[in-house]
C-alpha cells in the first residue's frame, strides 16, 4: 500500500528532523532539499527512504550535525575537504561549492573530499553546475558491496558517477549512473517478492553468478557493470576502482574494504586507512573552452540529434541522459510522491522520536 | 600463420615509413613509438595493423604530415588544441604536453582536440603523467559504430576511456577500455571464423540484439557496456556520450554521426558540424591533493588490497587493471611481437610503396 505527499509536507517534515538533529537551518534545509530531489526524481532509494538511516549514525555518534567543514589542501584548481563526519548532504554542498569558485578563477575546480557520510544521489552535486554555465561531475566511495571480476571478495561499492552538462533550448544532459549492471535496490525488490534476478546482476558467497536474489545477503556480492568477463565486467571494475581512488587516495578516505557502511548497526572495518568515505567533485566552465553560447548550441544540436535517432524495432524512441529523471519529476512536483508503506512507518517512528508532525 | 619480429625492427620501419610519408623525425619517432606500444601490451588492432590506414588517410590528403597544431583557446587550467588535420598519433602528443605543462602550474590541465584524426590506444596517452607523478586521462570519439539503448541507429563510436594512475613501488593503475562489451577486432575474429558471437555484443539492422558475426557489418551495430537496459546498457551509453561531448563539444570537432570514419575508403559525412575527429585529456598532480609520497604510498597499499582479494572458485587471481598489458609487455619485449598473416602482407605492400625495408 502507497501514500501519496505533496513534495513540500515531506521537506518540511526532514527540515525539521534535522533542526532537531542539531542542524543549522540552512544546513537543514538543503539536506532536506537533496533527499526530496532524489524522491521527485524517481530515485526512491535515496530519498525520505534513507532519512532514518542517518538518524542513526547520528544517534551513534558517526554523524556530527555542527561540523567544522574546511578545505585543508589547495592549489588554484584543486582542493581536498576535511567533512569534521558531517552529513555527506551537508558536506557535499560545501566541497561542491568550492570546485565551482575554483573553477570560476582557474577554468576547472577539483575537490577531493574525506571524513564525510552518505551524500544522497550524485546527479544532484553535479547539476548544481549547470546554473553557472559550467560542467559539473560527482562521484563516491560507498562501503564493499561489488566483488571486482575473478574476485570472490566484496571490494567496492556501487560507487556512482554523475555528468551534468548545459545546454541552451534543451534541457540539460544529466548522467547519474552506479557502476553496477542494477541498483541493490532492484536486488531488494526481488527479495521481498521471492523471486529470482536476472543472471549478470549478483555472485554467490564462492564467487559464482547467480540469480538467487538472497545470495548477496547470504556473503555474495554484487557484480560490476558489464556482469562477467566476456560482457567486459574488468570496465565496470575499471570504473568502480577509479570512482575510489580519486574519492579516497587523492582525499586520504577509507577506501576499499575499509570504507565504514551506512547502516548504523554494522561495526566499522577493523584499521582504517583514512577518514569516513570519500567524494570527488569536479566542475568545469564551458567558457574555459569556447563561448559558452557556441557550446550550449552545439549542445542543443547534440540532444537533438540523439533524441531523433530510429528507434530500434518495438522501441517507441531513444533518450537522452536526463530524459526519465526529469519526466518523473515534472509528474510528482504535480502529483505528489508516492511512499510505500515500510517508508511511511519509518518515518512516523522518526515522527515521533523527534516529536515533529509527520502526515496528518 | 603467424611471424614474429623484434620491436625494435618494426619500430624502425614505421619510423622510415613516417619519414617517407613526411613527418618530422621526432614525430616520426613518437608516432611509431604509440604503434609499437601498442602491439608490445597485446592491444594488436591498435598496432602495426594500422598503418596502412593512415598511410590511406594521407593518401587522400586527410592526414597532413606537417600540421601546424596550436592552442587556439585557453583559461589557466584548460586549453584547446586545433591538431590542423595531423596524425592523432602526433597531435594527441602534443595536446598532453600542454595538459601537463597546465597541471604544473593550475595543479591540473584539461585539453579538448578538434580537427586530428585516430590516435592510437588511449592508455599510451594516459600514461604520459605518470612520469611527473600525474594522474593522465585519455579519451576520443570515433566514427559511429555504437547504438545508445533503444536506438536502431549508430550514434557513437566505441569511444574509449583511459585512466593512469602513479603509485610507488607498485606498478602503475592503468585503466584502458572502450565503452562496449567487447572490442569490434574480437566481432572480426568470430567472422572470419564464420563463427557467432556471445549475446550482448551486437544488435542487427532492426535493432534486434544478434548473435551474427556478420550482423554489424549488414547494418546493424555493436551495442554499449551493459549490453541491454536489464544489465545497465544505459551507462555504457552515458560514458560514450561523456567522452563524445568532452571530446567534441568542448573542442569544436564532429561529434555523433557526424565523426569522420578512420577507413579511407568510406564517405566523409555530409555537413560536418565540427572539424575532424575529438580527443580529450586530463593531467592531475597528485601533489596538487596531498604529498606525492603519502599519495603514492596509499596506492601502493590500495593495489596490494586488490591483489591479494579472495579469487572466485575456479579463478587463479584478481587483477588490477594494467596487470594483463604490463605482463604482455614484459613477454613481447623478450620474445617479440606475432603478427597475423593478413598484418604481415599488408606491412609488406606498404614497405613496397615507400620502398622500405621490411623484415628482410
Amino acid at each position: 500500500m502507497e501514500k501519496t505527499y505533496t513534495h513540500q509536507d515531506l521537506e518540511q517534515f526532514v527540515v525539521r528532523v534535522f533542526l532537531k538533529m542539531g542542524c543549522p537551518q540552512d544546513q537543514a534545509e538543503k539536506a532536506a532539499d537533496i533527499l526530496i530531489t532524489a524522491d521527485l526524481r524517481g530515485i526512491d532509494s535515496h530519498g525520505v527512504a534513507r532519512l532514518s538511516g542517518y538518524v542513526q549514525l547520528w544517534e551513534i555518534g558517526r554523524v556530527n550535525t555542527t561540523p567544522n567543514i574546511k578545505v585543508v589542501y589547495e592549489t588554484p584548481s584543486t582542493a581536498v575537504v576535511d567533512g569534521d563526519s558531517g552529513l555527506g548532504l551537508v558536506v557535499a554542498p560545501f566541497a561542491m561549492k568550492v570546485a565551482l569558485d575554483k573553477a570560476r578563477s582557474a577554468g576547472t575546480g577539483w575537490v577531493a573530499v574525506n571524513n564525510s557520510n552518505h551524500y544522497g544521489i550524485a546527479g544532484y552535486h553535479a547539476m548544481e553546475a549547470l546554473q553557472h554555465d559550467m560542467v559539473g561531475i560527482s562521484m563516491t566511495n560507498a562501503s564493499a558491496l561489488v566483488a571486482p571480476t575473478f574476485s570472490m571478495e566484496r571490494m567496492l561499492g556501487t560507487n556512482p558517477i554523475a555528468v551534468a552538462i548545459p545546454a541552451d533550448k534543451e534541457p540539460p544532459f544529466v548522467a547519474d549512473f552506479a557502476t553496477t549492471p542494477a541498483a541493490y535496490g532492484k536486488v531488494e525488490i526481488q527479495m521481498r517478492k521471492e523471486a529470482p534476478v536476472p543472471p549478470g546482476w549478483i555472485q554467490d558467497a564462492a564467487g559464482i553468478p547467480s540469480t538467487d536474489a538472497f545470495a548477496v545477503k547470504k556473503g555474495g556480492a554484487m557484480l560490476p557493470l558489464g556482469s562477467d568477463r566476456e560482457h567486459g565486467s574488468y570496465k565496470g571494475y575499471c570504473l568502480g576502482a577509479i570512482v575510489d581512488i580519486f574519492s579516497a587516495v587523492y582525499s586520504g578516505a577509507n577506501y576499499a574494504t575499509w570504507v565504514p557502511p551506512f547502516l548504523s548497526y554494522l561495526p566499522l572495518p577493523d584499521n582504517p586507512v583514512g577518514k569516513g568515505i570519500g567524494h570527488f567533485f569536479g566542475a568545469m566552465r564551458i567558457d574555459a573552452f569556447r563561448p559558452a553560447q557556441e557550446f550550449k548550441a552545439h549542445m542543443d544540436r547534440w540532444i537533438r540529434r540523439f533524441r531523433s535517432a530510429k528507434p530500434a524495432n518495438g522501441q517507441a524512441r531513444v533518450l537522452v541522459p536526463g530524459d526519465p529523471e526529469r519526466e518523473m519529476m515534472a509528474r510528482r512536483l504535480h502529483s505528489g510522491i508516492p511512499l510505500i508503506e515500510p517508508v511511511v512507518k519509518d518515518l512516523a517512528q522518526v515522527a515521533k522520536k523527534f516529536d515533529v508532525p509527520f502526515g496528518d
